[in-house]
């Protein structure tokens, strides 16, 4: 037996507790707790239990603050900018979205970012928080650095993701969660764990040439891959993701934020969070989310394919498959190396 | 010789002078030859001249208005919903984008969406609007479906562009502009004229295979390509374009926007404009805007590869070109078949 099924509940619970064990202020370790189940729950195992040790060496380090609460530096009807005041990044998140929600509702939109903050967990958890309120929300962050430029060699940007939920009727939704590198770091270890070569426009070695031996990674490329493949889309994708958080906010700047596992220094991560009220626009605007999904949906698959999905949807299937079972189906390792940690 | 230099002024001239014959509004001229020379000027040729008769055909099958104003239905501080009145794309695209940028200087943000809206040029035109005014600008449409979902094999979403632009320092900026399709439909033709085949990641036939004749075409693929090369990842974004276009505004949503070159009924496409008004958040934007692109700008370059560039840097180097030589170096079949048309 390889998987062990354990109730959120009970994971929520044990990650809440081994964050307080350390020294967490409770609020906040129940809402680290909330994103990183939310992220298993969902089928996204490297941002959920995965990442549970990366919180507490940075609580336990001391390069992320255990108290406190994030400061509004500024603030307009609809705008505002937050000091994360280097707390948990999902204490950040939470406190962002929540304003721009507000705003939203008063003034259309809500456009907030925020420096000083931490890695947040999956983007799509913010972004559904203005679902749940019937807006649409979108969430951003910078991260460390991961990916080249087009024509460049070295890490530049972090895998800097984007989110947008929209809602639609009957509780279906679009769901886009996505980083803007061609794929995750994970994706890259897991072939180096199994032995596998990768695809060669995935990433590239030390002089900027793809590669497929994933031992030879420097850097991952931008999604469409290398410059004749249309990379540079997504490395404009992943700078203009770059310009909402960390340019917009004064965080630290690609690619100059901390290197991925290093907590001698402090994050400083910039984010963005924004949400929009569909009633200040068209009426009707579920029912057009519905027909656009739908229609994806109902599309006759090309050959050999199986059916059209539309963002959001294999989550759906993950969460539906966790509810049938009774909880979240974990590898056997990654229990015992959590609860052993 | 199979060049020609034509100066803007003559360039802009000559495209008012033809809308206004067949009867267009002499502003409404105006604003059309400003986008498509604009485009030219900025090396996309696909989208300035090229595209003249496109609007000639538009306005005389009376398929696009030649006389009135977009009219705003819904407004708030931060956000308006417009309606085109089929008028040409420009003159729906500036009216939207100079109340977005009247909304973001009192209120931060400015977020307007037109439906009743048509082709309207290249989508940077309506960011550089907002940059001239210090702010961000975005600008987002809809279109003719051209593109398949992943999965997919039919045509669904039009190329739906995106763009960002933002100010830096000395009249530097970042400026991305981008189809959220591997490619544009030109390159498939252009191949196709050439009698040249296309690498296999950027189409598909009708049965959804992936294709190296371009004679095979029958859908464009979204950036990133096909779904193990992370092409649902572009088809997120083609539908995230969708959702601030057509379903926020209650235009025509893809995929029943009329076909490519079908004048036979109103395009009726939607739009979305964005201004920011980066003074609401961390003071020192155009520094750090600066530091960010010129630090990607100064990498070493991949071993055998050109200087890495930012967002805007080709475009920049294009209308370099034509201030030195006097004007733009247009094909003589491309004179020779709008001078005649």
């Amino acid at each position: 037996m390889s998987y062990q099924i354990i109730s959120r509940h009970e994971m929520h619970s044990f990650m809440r507790r081994a964050m307080v064990s350390i020294g967490t202020n409770g609020s906040h370790a129940e809402s680290l707790a909330d994103v990183l189940v939310m992220g298993d729950y969902r089928g996204h195992f490297s941002h959920g239990l995965n990442r549970l040790e990366l919180y507490l060496e940075d609580i336990t380090t001391k390069s992320c603050k255990a108290e406190g609460e994030p400061t509004i530096l500024k603030e307009s009807g609809a705008t505002a900018w937050v000091d994360g005041n280097n707390l948990l990044g999902p204490v950040v998140g939470k406190f962002c979205m929540n304003l721009a929600i507000k705003k939203a509702k008063e003034s259309g939109i809500g456009w907030v970012v925020a420096k000083g903050s931490n890695h947040f967990g999956i983007a799509g958890y913010y972004s559904l928080l203005a679902l749940e309120q019937n807006l649409l929300g979108m969430a951003f962050t910078n991260a460390s650095p991961l990916m080249a430029t087009t024509r460049g060699k070295e890490p530049f940007f972090g895998t800097n993701p984007l989110s947008l939920a929209a809602p639609a009727n009957n509780g279906d939704s679009f769901v886009l969660d996505m980083a803007t590198s061609v794929v995750a770091l994970g994706k890259v270890e897991l072939a180096d764990r199994k032995g596998e070569p990768i695809p060669n426009n995935w990433a590239i070695d030390k002089n900027g040439q793809q590669i497929t031996n994933p031992k030879d990674l420097n850097a991952l490329l931008p999604l469409g891959g290398v410059e004749k493949s249309s990379g540079y889309k997504g490395y404009g994708l992943a700078a203009m993701v770059e310009v909402f958080t960390s340019i917009l906010s004064g965080a630290t700047v690609a690619p100059n934020v901390r290197k991925w596992g290093d907590n001698h220094k402090t994050a400083d991560l910039g984010q963005c969070f924004i949400a929009i009220n569909p009633e200040m626009f068209a009426p009707g605007f579920t029912n057009r989310m519905s027909e656009l999904i739908d229609s994806c949906r109902n599309q006759e698959p090309a050959a050999g394919q199986p059916n059209v999905l539309v963002a959001g949807d294999p989550e759906r299937e993950h969460m539906k498959k966790c509810d049938s079972q009774g909880g979240i189906a974990y590898h056997i390792n990654q229990i015992e190396f959590a609860f052993r940690a």
